[in-house]
């Protein structure tokens, strides 16, 4: 594999599980007030639009990476809407 | 411009705009206890990556979305570093 596409595979990586710790440490707390509504409904919202666009385009890394933080931003999103 | 270019131009300005709400929200407040600072120490690391990617690559779309996202994930990290 080209040191280009591991580059972008790591940082897929990265991006992808950043979002792991947030997750456990909201489920947790329950303590959401520091987190932004406004972010995590955008966001998962713009996650869901990757995750077509990667079906669309037959993207294997982009739909993984994708459906794998859509779980994740929508835990913490229902935390947040659940535990205000 | 194709409809499936649009998508991911539209998944695109979600997931970059979706830190403003949540940069604001910090800055304004100065509490960052129920941010993981895990995530945003990882997520920034891999939006640098992503942006390094994009610059190897020649992506515009790619460059120019994770160099916004940098700047806002990396005043989050900032403020939850700061104000712990």
């Amino acid at each position: 594999m080209e040191t280009i596409t591991l580059l972008g595979l790591l940082a897929a990586v990265f991006t992808t599980s950043s979002f792991i710790p947030q997750a456990i440490k909201t489920i947790q707390t329950k303590n959401t007030k520091d987190l932004s509504l406004a972010m995590y409904a955008v966001f998962s919202t713009g996650v869901l639009l990757w995750l077509i666009y990667g079906l669309f385009i037959k993207d294997v890394p982009v739909i993984i990476a994708n459906a794998i933080t859509l779980v994740f931003a929508l835990i913490i999103l229902s935390y947040k809407i659940r535990y205000k």
